[in-house]
């Protein structure tokens, strides 16, 4: 059989600060659209890459986290979704659309087949709304946006109507959607974001009832007490760090913290450490880590009604769509510059 | 009417470190054993006083706690088994045995009597006890040591038989009971304490299944990792600071963190802060402070539960009495340099 062209990008070495483009090499190699004797699996076409922050923690040399790092020199691994081109899984068909964890290339074979979830299509989502409204996974690693967000702020939160909620990183893939779910529930929403251009997002787009730059705020601590003078019911803890030290100190009796990402980056980056944590006592604080793919089991509810909510507009939902695999690399540095907005997809090929 | 002698023990001014002998006056006044005019409330005579760790907190100039500083000149005020000596409330009659908070001296003049409590007498068990074993406060302030364990391990470690505890300060007042209650659960328990005398007390008239003295482990975190190779399910934290970082590590996957105590004194002087707190998100751990006067529900049932296994001599209970109000200062001081054990009790008066 013929060799068909492959589009790669490889992983190059540990890293210890953000990943940068250079961290990455891209390349022009082939593949043989088979599946080798004695594998089994499906061989697919990748059509969208998602561009997650979680990436980060498989490029460091640190194997005391829920996920293994990458192998320097072997290609990038993340989520994606892709068509069926060959399958020897009697599960699939050529032709098929699944979503899962894949390779940042033109074609992979994948023969964890029993991580693949095919993808209903409906004419009203676009299709790479998979990867982040709509998105899951069954792997415990994965942040998938969409159903973290739905399982951690309806599961871990348990959220009343009339509570202050507070949303860090409030414009990122998670956040928005968090935002716009308190608000249906009928709570009072203020996020956190790190440019103009985002805090105008919150409040003009995605209905947050008001929003903060943090970068202008010398004391974080102060600039949550503008904002919820009584305190905060809620904070869905998208950064940790210096955020989370500041949330302590505003939280009110029998509050509950949703510890969802990042805290890792931030611990070994934010060589301070949390110093209010003595407020759990006094303000009898919940505070609670949690993982998407312990509530599988809601994704079944959660596609009903997130994608109803989406279809009535009732919720918006923001994507950046980087054109080609070549635009990947610098689409992954730049979620660490703070700089985009809405979830980061990368289109390898639209079919 | 004729004065009586008044002995008192007053709070100098605020500090800034561990409270010593020295930041405390004793003083013989005097004091009419009448309610004054205007005045409703009891005069009681005080028998036993508590020293808690929480006195510390009051002494401090720090307004954003769960608690009020002692102004300075003022008696210093804190649990105590009272007889009530005279009264113009209802609910009480002369030779009545209360628990509550009162003051640091011979005579109390009580007007928030609807924190008292009255005691019932078995002759089985110590008065004194009711400050320890079977304390408890309606001031969400108190830690009283009985039934903040039977709140604080029921009620939020969610301990099932066969899981792995941990409890840190474990020889306290708290920690002991703690540990007892975890071993009838059918839970494998290690402490942790500061002395060699204390870690033998765990082992052998405690019962843990194991202890280790941490001011002999420069790797704290290994240490747990020795004693727990498959990890903590539950961990009872009376200490915060580097033990909970160390904790942090060794959780289990659904691990539950019990915030008790003295975390607020860490976070002033263990500037350090927490960095392993990431670990919540992989491991899905459940951090929780509390407070007991939360669950007052549940003291009668305590009481009973409690006051039968005592009796019963299924759980013991460590008390060290210290003679007369003039021993006071020097008790409170020695709560901080780790050389007692069990409950600090100061005897006023016998009856």
């Amino acid at each position: 059989m013929e060799a068909v062209r492959n589009k790669q990008v490889l992983f190059r070495g540990f890293i210890t600060a953000a990943p940068k483009e250079t961290d990455m090499e891209f390349r022009v190699g082939t593949a043989e659209l088979r599946i080798p004797e004695g594998f089994k699996g499906v061989l697919v076409k990748n059509l969208y890459l998602s561009c997650d922050p979680f990436l980060r923690s498989r490029m460091r040399e640190f194997y005391n986290s829920y996920i293994p790092p990458f192998t320097p020199g072997s290609v990038v691994e993340g989520f994606g979704i892709s068509r069926v081109v060959e399958t020897n899984d009697e599960g699939f068909r050529p032709g098929d659309l699944v979503s899962g964890l894949t390779g940042w290339e033109e074609y992979t074979l994948i023969t964890s087949t029993d991580r693949l979830r095919k993808i209903q299509v409906d004419e009203k989502i676009p299709l790479s709304h998979h990867l982040g409204l709509l998105g899951q996974s069954q792997l415990n690693h994965a942040r998938m946006p969409g159903f973290t967000a739905y399982a951690g702020f309806y599961e871990v939160c348990s959220p009343k109507k009339g509570e202050r909620v507070f949303v860090s990183a409030a414009c990122g893939a998670v956040g928005q959607l968090v935002g716009q779910l308190a608000k249906l529930h009928g709570c009072y929403v203020v996020g956190s974001a790190g440019t103009k251009q985002k805090v105008d997002l919150l409040k003009n787009k995605f209905g947050f009832d008001d929003a903060f730059n943090y970068k202008e705020e010398p004391d974080l601590a102060g600039a949550m007490k503008r904002y919820f003078p009584d305190g905060i019911d809620i904070y869905f803890d998208n950064v940790g760090g210096a955020t989370l030290d500041a949330a302590l100190l505003n939280m009110r009796i029998r509050g509950r913290i949703a510890a969802c990402g990042m805290i890792s980056q931030h611990s070994l980056s934010f060589k301070e450490g949390i110093h209010n944590l003595y407020m759990l006592i006094p303000k009898r604080i919940r505070m609670e880590g949690f993982i998407q793919s312990d509530y599988l089991h809601l994704f079944p509810q959660f596609l009903d009604r997130i994608g109803d909510l989406y279809k009535e507009e009732r919720i918006v939902y923001m994507e950046d769509t980087h054109q080609g695999l070549e635009s990947a690399p610098a689409t992954l540095a730049g979620l660490f510059s703070g700089e985009n907005v809405g979830k980061q997809v990368v289109c390898v090929c639209r079919e």
